[in-house]
């Protein structure tokens, strides 16, 4: 299916750190039909650089959606049960108001003086477009990784509004580690000179230090046996050691390939706002747990982790479940086999589509009173 | 105890690249007596960042030795039985031909035209360093991290001359993971337009790129455990988000800061050609099997990993156990319980001395048929 992406304006935004963005845009997308009891849109949600495009082929450029793998027809975001909604986040660079974006105040892109975000700014700015779209109550919202956190986000911020919530290979709080590996990206741009504070925009992007933040990245998305399996100690050209430091290993020129790749399609103040959200991101702050910041949702939940997933260990999945739990509240949770590491929520589908499926039916037949 | 670092010099030294380097200079640090019999003799080889202070109090600069809580008298490596020696590593920047020397050619330190080097040069120049000393045979060589893997090397490069060897938290072959991580700290520091190709001696250091990787190092060498229990998510001065790209939590900070102090103390030359000697080493390379590469060993080993070491996983070390074993070698093998992940090799002593203590005790009573 050919897709379009659109975009949504709205006056303004309050932001959690008390800047107000005005205006604010929102690039989206949407996959099949909303029936007319407007009872069955889904909202998916990205990961930290994805975007709005998350099925189909895009009009534009004709790539494929970051998820499309999991969203179209048959699949286990049926869209010919479901009306499917991406927007690109808040901060983001793919259309949604971010660093990018011209700052009214003075007709310049926003740079370093874009005001930060939270995961629940992006979801504040999700909420005001599912309103302009007409529906009161999502059957459901949906993400891996940063899309899990607002998924979870929803649940505290708008309870009921979600009939259902599935947060996948995700978290209810940033860890030190997690933490750590973003800082060391922010630090790689930030480093760079062509960065010059984030005010680089019409001048050389910041292209060194965003490649290697995304090298980083890169290690930690995979598994050390994903690794070994697709890469394993392989030289590129010679059989041996080139005594230089050119790529000598495939896995060196992966990680350069990809680097500079991710350079041509992302921003790097966006890089650094979206990864302090992420970092900011810990829904039981000021509540004297995490089940107590979970008290308020009013949803059934499907938590979903993957067994070499290290960035995004299980145990963090299984503390929001006993969260969840510990007040009664409807939850099943799934941890996967997987070698991909933390990219299994994009390629490992094949069990992840049985259980969103039988999920989302269930939750749909509940809904509709069926 | 108060130590001093000596050197030794030799005419030259041939690597595996083809090149000779010429003179050649080794610092190292010798701690306890040697016997008559010259039959106590343990060679300690260092980590990556190591240098030849292994152990006792510099008179120079008054630090501690980075494995004084190992090496000493009544210690793990006991001082009043053993005579030990550490040399820093050729290609590194504390004493010992790198990168920052003088080429003798044209008078102008090496930089970028340093030849590359493996772990087999390393255990060269220590072998000529060992002969230089009057030592025939070691009791053992011992080492964590590039320390064992140096160790490995001395079994097979010079089977016969240790007695015993003690690969720590340490592998036969970099694997795709820790290659890939390396590479990242190498195109930070390349990254970074002070680098100048290596040609930066006299003027403004790579020290942003060189933080950076070394951040990235830091992370590594810890556990998702050990980083929750010594940072959580804690702020550094504030109690919430200060919303821009300062040092909001503490882990931040801590980053930052140990990436800034070892721009002082270490040379970005030295990363780029220590970190690629370590992905070169592949003790099976151009053998059959680990096993056949192994086989020329004749020595006693004793194998140690750690439970929540990552980067070096213990499976690596029970790869070097079943290659020992399949050819009926006398191998031990013990996997400690620490939440320190890789760092703890330096800092979880307790148990790891007993076992080293008894181990050495052993193999002098064989080797002096007591």
């Amino acid at each position: 299916m050919t897709v379009e992406t659109q975009t949504a304006t709205f006056d303004s935004l309050p932001l959690d750190s008390g800047a107000t963005l005005a205006p604010v845009e929102v690039a989206y997308e949407t996959y099949g039909r909303l029936n007319e009891r407007r009872s069955n849109a889904i909202l998916i949600a990205h990961a930290f650089s994805g975007d709005a495009h998350a099925a189909g082929v895009s009009r534009e450029g004709g790539q494929t959606g970051w998820w499309d793998n999991m969203i179209g027809p048959g699949k286990g975001f049926d869209t010919n049960k479901y009306f499917v909604i991406c927007s690109n986040v808040l901060g983001g660079c793919r259309g949604t108001t971010g660093p990018a974006s011209l700052n009214p105040a003075n007709g310049e892109p926003y740079g370093g003086n874009f005001p930060g975000i939270t995961v629940a700014d992006m979801v504040r700015l999700q909420k005001y477009l599912i309103d302009h779209l007409g529906i009161e109550r999502l059957l459901a919202v949906a993400g891996g990784s940063m899309g899990g956190m607002q998924a979870l986000q929803w649940a505290v911020s708008y309870p009921g509004s979600a009939a259902a919530v599935l947060p996948i290979a995700c978290t209810a709080r940033h860890s030190a580690m997690q933490i750590a590996f973003n800082e060391v990206g922010r630090q790689a741009i930030m480093s760079d000179p062509d960065w010059r504070d984030g005010q680089f925009y019409g001048r050389a992007l910041p292209a060194r230090g965003l490649a290697v933040a995304r090298m980083v990245g890169h290690i930690t998305y995979m598994s050390d046996e994903s690794m070994r399996q697709k890469f394993g100690r392989r030289f590129r050209e010679k059989d041996g050691p080139g005594f230089d430091f050119s790529a000598d290993f495939e896995v060196e020129s992966y990680l350069r390939y990809r680097g500079s790749q991710f350079v041509t399609r992302f921003d790097a103040n966006s890089y650094l706002y979206i990864t302090k959200a992420m970092d900011y991101f810990d829904l039981a702050a000021g509540q004297p747990s995490l089940a107590a910041a979970l008290a308020p949702a009013r949803a059934r939940f499907l938590v979903i982790s993957f067994t070499s997933d290290w960035l995004y260990p299980s145990y963090q999945s299984l503390e929001i479940v006993s969260a969840l739990r510990s007040r009664n509240q409807d939850v099943a949770y799934c941890e996967l086999p997987s070698n991909y590491g933390h990219d299994a929520f994009l390629v490992e589908v094949g069990e992840q589509t049985d259980l969103v499926r039988g999920f989302l039916d269930a939750t749909f037949r509940q809904v509709n009173g069926l």
